[in-house]
């Protein structure tokens, strides 16, 4: 059984071919082209291209292909099949799901991002049998995607799972979206950039300013760097980092109740650094009976095209 | 086809057989009995003497019920009909569902109060055709009420839709969870009642001192009816009561997408003075395609009656 997984970027189109046999998925074959934002309809053949390149790199025919799911950034209705909005991919209200269909000739689905990304952690990643699961993407902004009973949970008009727009600072930092206090405001990892600049401004002895190379070179990844090296003022940045996210996700768990929270994304990639602490920090934050496990997704990028096989 | 619905509170047991027909139901018959909270055993023969009370009230047979749903305050393992822990009743680990279903030898299903609320509303309240639904009780304090794809939802170990622990302004007023600045602390009656007196001593001259007739006798009424005799200390209340509750309650959308949230519990009462309002203060908060209507729950304390018969 294979079928085509296809991760659209703003930049980069993405396809795998996925095998799928006795609970076991593997990609057998990838490609990967550069995508075309500025034209929707040149990007769908992009897409189709992407696809056919993945099979020929796994040296099997597209007949034998039983359907391409396809995971984009953005708002999805994954029932019709269109996009209804995707600022990076310069679509809206557009019937991504039936152009496709119409070139490739195979059933085409869709899903947002961190939903496939859901999926295929619970397929083959870090969260294999999960049935109840959470996702949570450290990036540019922060993303969430949901599994409830092993299915993709995008709320009732497809908008759900917004975990980055939950308010946790009433009235505190500025958010892209118009709110105030966002959890996106305090844990992507623009925010952390944001915080790990402040405390290098008001610490200029702070081992950063080295590490970084100056302001603008600051990375989410700075503030871990420097707190391995025994930096205070990087210590205090990741400490203040880990409360916040801590008390979003510990907010999740009590509305969700997942069996598991796994974290994406670039910050994600701290790994123990991040995950340790922010386990200890979290579980002080949870009521009664609430319990809920922490993790890091496993499968990366790879989640995105395995999950939106899985669709 | 009649069943019984049970509702269980810390001090009144009150039971309805529940007639179903046509997509329509109604309450035939019902009879309430003092709880016997101290005792666990002898609550579960007051709640088997409900049941039977509220079939002669209908005057119906016992033998003609399906069977039994019970909605009880605290945390509720509705797969194994078990009790896990329920303040209110004096009941932890309890199996409720079989003990009860051994005397009156019909099937007995459990859900959480608020659960059981709101499928009541879904099916025959102010949320007729709803699949994903929220319903939140802001009384003592904040329950939540799940419905996703028309089934409740409680997660992964029946912990789940605890919306008042949710924190919305990070290290704020603390909560009886030991978390600080939860839903709860903010929009619960209590919550509501000490913004009102902390109003009144700051406002000698505030109408609401002669509505309530001392600090003592303050209730989650007394800023509504201030606010109504335009007493600017009552506005100023239920004005910064209201953000609160369009905070919590566009953070829960922003997550779930559910299609409707609806408000019980005693602050509900309020009605349209509360809910006129608080739909400016909620829709200014969605961002992007995020929609949800609110409303009120229409059925009062049938509500559970009703959901608990639906089990």
């Amino acid at each position: 059984m294979y079928r085509i997984g296809v991760d659209i970027g703003g930049t980069t189109v993405k396809a795998g071919v996925v095998a799928c046999a006795g609970g076991e998925y593997k990609i057998l074959g990838s490609a990967a082209l550069p995508a075309r934002r500025e034209d929707p309809d040149a990007n769908v053949r992009v897409i189709a291209e992407t696809a056919r390149l993945a099979c020929e790199s796994a040296g099997l025919p597209f007949e034998k292909m039983e359907g391409v799911g396809v995971d984009t950034p953005g708002f999805v209705d994954s029932g019709t099949g269109v996009i209804l909005y995707a600022c990076n991919l310069g679509m809206s209200a557009y019937p991504l799901g039936d152009r496709l269909s119409r070139i490739l000739g195979v059933p085409v689905r869709l899903a947002n991002d961190a939903n496939a990304a859901a999926l295929g952690e619970a397929r083959a990643g870090a969260a294999r049998g999960c049935k109840n699961l959470a996702v949570v993407t450290l990036g540019t902004g922060v993303g969430g995607g949901i599994l409830i009973d092993g299915k993709i949970y995008d709320g009732a008009n497809s908008y759900g799972g917004e975990i980055g727009h939950m308010v946790i600072v009433r009235g505190g930092e500025p958010c892209g979206c118009g709110r105030k206090g966002c959890f996106e405001a305090y844990v992507s990892a623009t925010a952390l950039i944001r915080q790990t600049k402040a405390a290098m401004r008001a610490d200029k002895s702070s081992a950063m300013w080295r590490l970084a190379g100056g302001l603008a070179r600051v990375s989410g990844k700075t503030a871990f760097e420097g707190l391995r090296l025994g930096d205070a003022a990087a210590a205090q940045v990741v400490g203040a980092y880990i409360g916040y996210l801590a008390t979003g996700l510990a907010n999740l768990s009590h509305i969700l109740q997942p069996e598991r929270i796994l974290l994406g994304g670039g910050v994600s990639g701290a790994g123990g650094q991040l995950l340790e602490p922010l386990r200890k920090a979290f579980d002080k934050e949870l009521c009664g009976g609430v319990r809920c496990e922490l993790g890091l997704c496993a499968l990366g990028n790879n989640a995105g095209i395995i999950g939106a096989a899985c669709l």
